[in-house]
């Protein structure tokens, strides 16, 4: 079923076992999942997967969990892959795409995250797991852990959208609301972890959710029958997606799935608290602290980013680029998309229009180039935000 | 591509060209769509499907598009099956399964009947449509219009979920607001359309947002590989969903693509608006309007359905039932399956869940006995209810 082997650090290159539960590395890296790519390429090929059910757990061989017994599914993955060709138009893109993550359990692609985690925490014996969210992984996570039988603690800011606070009671979850932002929340989950021993499963602190979030671009690589696109633009809170995006692409390549360079990267920010794109700009392997953020799109209000320096990698190594973009010019993208092609793109997802507005106005993307857009959830989970830019039309 | 044949009426037996916009038979009943199937059955295999997009064009043949330029597809359909074991336990069914309709585009099943319905309008011509509502739809057809470049008029009840207004004025639908009903909706609707020549695509006054809501019927039977389940349950407001699902499996079963009886058919509906339950429980072969409609389920507030009599035969013919569930065994529902199978059943769903409950406890249902809920869609479209349900929890 899986061909997970063993846990190594990006930073030091320690190895770690992967039968245990694991949060960071000694050096305080998040770890990552490394798979025997050889005997997977031996034993599988891509014509296999065609009869598999259309979930992500169609790529178990890729994905940590060993006992399928364990899996903890709720229909995550295998998003649609949708061409804007209206919105294209536009845009001045003749190959645009958009994969719609809304199409996830719980509205958003943070379903991905939770799947794997939830499961590989409970093949490996956790009864408890906590995190803080900016929101939509909190919603997440607690409607899986409520499937698995895994008590959920979430800390979230106490302005986070209502939507997520509701979730979280929904499922049952034990929620804490913080005045702050997803920061401080952090510092309330370490300190439960501390005193209870709860499983840290903060983004990046255990190694599976980002095996869920990888499955995004195994999908896109075999949504264009195993040929990479030539641009992914994907908007950066925590960033784990983009970082698990690349992650896949090197496994498909390492396995002669797909050949040739990865797709170039560009992750966007909000202008209101942007410290990827600051970093990338000023040159720098890791971001700052960002200062006093603000942004209406509240995925992407992550002022420092455990997985920052592994961003960079991804953007750096592809010929990538960071953008930054205003919450006006997420408002407009929003109203533009769904009466252009009928897409309620959250404000994450959104971003990415406006950056890839900014980014072919300056040439930096070509006509006929391959874009895939991530929307990374359904503009449904934000009522406030839909209010908001209906009244101003 | 479209083994679409003509035009039935089920009433009066009068045929229709395919090849026109139609409404209602002359007769004033409503209008099915009739497929080659034999000529169907003689070219196209069950194995044939397995290569296909994980959407419901995937049954391209059974859907009455002939250019597939004209199809407006937002990625619905084909979505998750999904075994809630926990729940299945606390109900005492061994084989109970969730039909996931949440998972697709504007989070319900509505737009199954939309994209079948806007696509084949396109097709046909049509640069307009209009249709009372009593929400979801009208968020589902506002947002496939705006992708297919169709302008769409929508009556709603001014109560009506707050959420479907703002689909409709995010996707740039022109949206009246009616005191009253779903049915009072309807007459605005007829209004606009003798008065504006709109086309009416109201429910059942066109032939093919049928043929949509029939794919789950199609996935239902795929995904038990070509057999049949032994009780479908469906929550009924217009009822086109198990008209769409019967059809299906007639059609199949005509094809021998599947054998044997029909799954039973029981149709929930809320204890505050049951005409369909009233017509059944007295013998009726049609419901009759119901006085004074009051129920949290906005999708199920519909007084009189205009395909009543086909509901009601689905029901006799399979041996089915129909059951009158409470506001409070709905809470209660949605609560119970949030904790146990980490699901965000919309009103509607939850009240499959409550049926079952009541049909399971009655005996109607046995314990090993292959039972279908369908959830109509997400609970994230009712926020309301949401904060009311965990509230009194």
């Amino acid at each position: 079923m899986s061909y997970l082997d063993h846990l190594t650090c990006p930073r030091c290159t320690g190895r770690y076992d992967a039968g245990g539960l694991h949060n960071l590395c000694e050096c305080g890296s998040p770890l990552l999942a490394i798979y025997d790519l050889e005997r997977l390429a031996a034993n599988i090929r891509p014509s296999d997967l065609v009869n598999r059910p259309a979930n992500m757990w169609r790529y178990r061989e890729f994905l940590p969990v060993t006992d399928a017994e364990n899996i903890v599914s709720l229909g995550e993955g295998y998003t649609p892959m949708l061409r804007t060709a209206r919105l294209g138009r536009e845009l001045g893109l003749n190959q645009l795409w958009v994969k719609d993550e809304g199409l996830n359990p719980t509205g958003t692609f943070k379903a991905r995250g939770a799947s794997a985690g939830i499961s590989r925490a409970k093949e490996l014996g956790a009864t408890t797991v906590a995190m803080p969210t900016a929101g939509n992984a909190g919603g997440a996570w607690a409607a899986y852990g409520a499937c698995a039988g895994i008590q959920v603690h979430v800390a979230m800011p106490r302005d986070a959208p209502t939507i997520n606070v509701m979730e979280c009671r929904l499922y049952d979850a034990h929620l804490m609301l913080v005045d702050g932002l997803i920061s401080d929340a952090g510092k309330l989950i370490a300190q439960g972890v501390a005193e209870h021993g709860w499983f840290d499963a903060s983004t990046l602190k255990e190694p599976y959710r980002i095996e869920g979030k990888k499955t995004m671009g195994l999908e896109i690589a075999e949504f264009f029958d195993w040929h990479m696109p030539d641009v992914v633009i994907y908007p950066a809170g925590g960033g784990v997606g983009i970082i698990g995006i690349r992650k896949a692409l090197r496994e498909l390549r390492e396995m002669d799935w797909v050949s040739g360079p990865l797709p170039r990267m560009v992750v966007v920010q909000a202008s209101g608290c942007a410290p990827l794109v600051r970093a990338f700009d000023g040159g720098l392997d890791a971001s700052e602290f960002w200062q006093s953020a603000q942004t209406m799109a509240a995925g992407l209000r992550v002022p420092k980013a455990l997985g920052d320096f592994l961003v960079l990698q991804a953007v750096r190594e592809t010929e990538g680029t960071a953008v930054a973009v205003s919450d006006a010019e997420i408002e407009d993208a929003m109203r533009l998309v769904s009466r252009m092609d009928g897409l309620a793109m959250c404000p994450e997802g959104a971003a990415t229009v406006a950056a890839a507005k900014q980014l072919r106005d300056s040439g930096w993307l070509q006509a006929d180039e391959n874009v895939v857009l991530i929307n990374t959830g359904t503009a449904l989970k934000y009522p406030e935000v839909m209010n908001s830019i209906i009244a101003e039309s």
